[in-house]
């Protein structure tokens, strides 16, 4: 099942992944592809898969379901290990330096949930120092809330840094620029097959629906979240942008990241049960600032898992379109140097982190570059999980 | 400008104001249409702008901006008044007894907001009785937060009652249906021409992207809602379901509407100041439940104008797309029977409704029908804004 291509087996690209997404040549031209190694390979002229991709983006392909998933990655796995598709496969690859990432999908409802119990725990200790660190309904529910699907951005794409009312320790408003801008590295799921209105997804249904999954950062404006997110919840602190990674990976490269989530303290409810199925994910994050590496965030310490996700998010009767995407929320583990956000890295700003250039930082500056990185268990080696990559511009 | 059909200047649905929308036809075609009267008129085919309406949605003409949308509303004007234009259009006419309306655009993103002093401060006074009715911020921003915008239905689309997590008052948790299904009677504002990323869009520049407005039920399970909402707010107990007019009525045809808007304890804050033109709506809402009147709501009382919403919602640099649908929240007026929920009309069950029919109500029961209409200062007469309907059916 090796590859003709100089790409290794244990490639974190490499056979065994095939993540899928949009981009454009130096011509403006905008074709859906598959991720090999260091080259996409264009699936214009995919077989019968063909008119899926039709406008360059994987929106039909999606929402066409897993046996048309599982027929394109047979498809590309032929294409790329039987010598005898050499001749034909190699003018559809490029390499990715001779092109842009585009948004691959079009986000239907985008939800941010809430999952991380150290994440969740660390954001209580900070905000609510005299209450518990997690609110009653925490271990009852999967938390989570709407954000903004058309600020949804693909990694490379400048954050500006936003504008908003926040209020100063002495209680007056001011307006201005966020000055505690920050990062939250989170894992996307992205819902291909749509589910029917008033049928509720069980967790074991989970694959049927989700296609695959891809890193995201959801920037967040500490200040303005904080003076406006009573009763409501967040929205300008966070609608302004939402980085996501340009490739996703599907499921069908994942089968060897399953892993049982952590002991629930609280039995579930019936529909959120996932005991038949390990139904945790053992992703390993990395976050860099600039270059140096700040936390290395682990996936598998999530309390709520994907399938659960899903099944909270569509037991009150609402349904899945193709292209919902659903975001696990920050993911902290329960180390330090685990934590995916800078408020909690920081403490709040009070404990500024130190970059390799000897430079310091509490919340964002302009100019700064965060990427987040991921691996999960492959069967060769780490599967890579694509960056997602955003720079700071001044407002 | 009297029209040659048998509709008087002064009919609400006359030639002042025309608003669009998107049926089906009993074969299950559908297109595109204006409304006089009682009978739609087909866009499909009208003249330079026939393009716009090809997939029977109102989406095309929507983002083409307002340049299109006053010249179609001239050409719609000259069919309808010009006698010599009868023998063209009769045939473009059908009854809407014949016709079955659909969700005329495709919802971007939805965003409600809580614009009502007396509903936040009911709110405030059912849920949090010790604290102040107002959160600090209310004043300062037209609070607000992102919904669903895969369940927004049009008028007459059932509503299932949602299934979901709450608390009894003992404490303990139960999962069933919603025991406490409640209304919110609103307004929606549908955005047309987009605005650009990083440039927030001034109260000024309101009609430049809003296109119209439709009235809107935010369905809300408060027994779902008051389990989930802290911290992140509203989720599962208001995804489930979202319904909207038929037929949007075009801000071109509410110029007599425009009021100022009560007198604001707090001065806003630059971007939020609308001084210069009158920005609140004089529109008069009705509730009924099962024929029976239960609230008439007064727009014009709302502490927040919807050109400050769109302000607020792009102020941190987001961006409107076409198809955006922004909500006012519920419209509350001062009196008692000026409540837009029944959470309010009840003061949260404690004070049941008597209906005609002899029953009383707290919430929702299965079988119970909700419409909403509204009307506004028109010309001629009231302009009426297109009901809003939906009956309960069993989970």
């Amino acid at each position: 099942m090796s590859t003709w291509l100089d790409v290794p087996d244990e490639h974190p690209y490499g056979i065994d992944n095939l993540p899928l997404g949009s981009v454009r040549d130096a011509a403006g031209r905008r074709f859906a592809a598959a991720r090999i190694g260091d080259r996409a390979v264009e699936l214009t002229h995919a077989g019968q898969y063909a008119p899926l991709f039709a406008d360059g983006s994987l929106d039909a392909f999606l929402a066409a379901g897993p046996v048309t998933w599982r027929g394109l990655r047979a498809l590309l796995t032929d294409w790329l290990t039987d010598d005898s598709y050499r001749r034909s496969v190699q003018p559809l690859l490029t390499p990715l330096s001779e092109l842009t990432p585009v948004l691959a999908f079009t986000v239907a409802d985008y939800v941010d949930f809430y999952a991380s119990e150290d994440h969740a725990s660390n954001v209580g200790r900070i905000f609510r120092p005299d209450g518990e660190p997690l609110t009653p309904n925490w271990k009852h529910l999967p938390i989570g809330y709407h954000g903004r699907s058309g600020t949804v951005v693909v990694s490379g794409t400048d954050v500006r840094r936003p504008s908003g009312q926040a209020r100063n320790p002495d209680g007056s408003i001011r307006f201005g620029p966020s000055q505690r801008l920050d990062i939250e590295a989170e894992v996307g799921f992205v819902v291909g097959a749509g589910s029917a209105p008033g049928r509720p997804v069980p967790v074991s249904a989970f694959a049927d629906h989700v296609f695959g999954l891809c890193l995201l950062n959801d920037w967040s404006a500490r200040d303005i979240q904080a003076w406006e997110y009573v009763p409501l919840g967040p929205f300008l602190g966070k609608s302004f942008a939402t980085s996501v990674g340009a490739w996703i990976t599907p499921l069908d490269a994942l089968a060897q990241a399953w892993v049982a989530p952590p002991a629930r303290d609280l039995e579930p409810l019936g529909y959120l049960d996932d005991s038949a199925v390990p139904s945790g994910l053992d992703l390993q994050l990395e976050v860099s600032l600039n270059g140096t590496v700040v936390s290395r965030p682990p996936f598998a310490t999530m309390y709520w898992t994907p399938a659960q996700m899903l099944a909270h998010l569509t037991v009150n009767g609402a349904h899945a379109r193709p292209g919902d995407l659903f975001a696990s929320g920050t993911v902290s583990g329960p180390e330090r140097d685990q934590r995916g956000s800078l408020l909690e890295l920081t403490w709040n700003g009070s404990e500024p982190l130190a970059l390799a250039d000897g430079t310091t930082r509490g919340f964002l500056q302009d100019g700064d570059e965060v990427a987040i990185t991921a691996t999960a268990p492959g069967p060769h080696g780490p599967i890579g999980i694509a960056e997602v990559r955003g720079r700071i511009v001044a407002s």
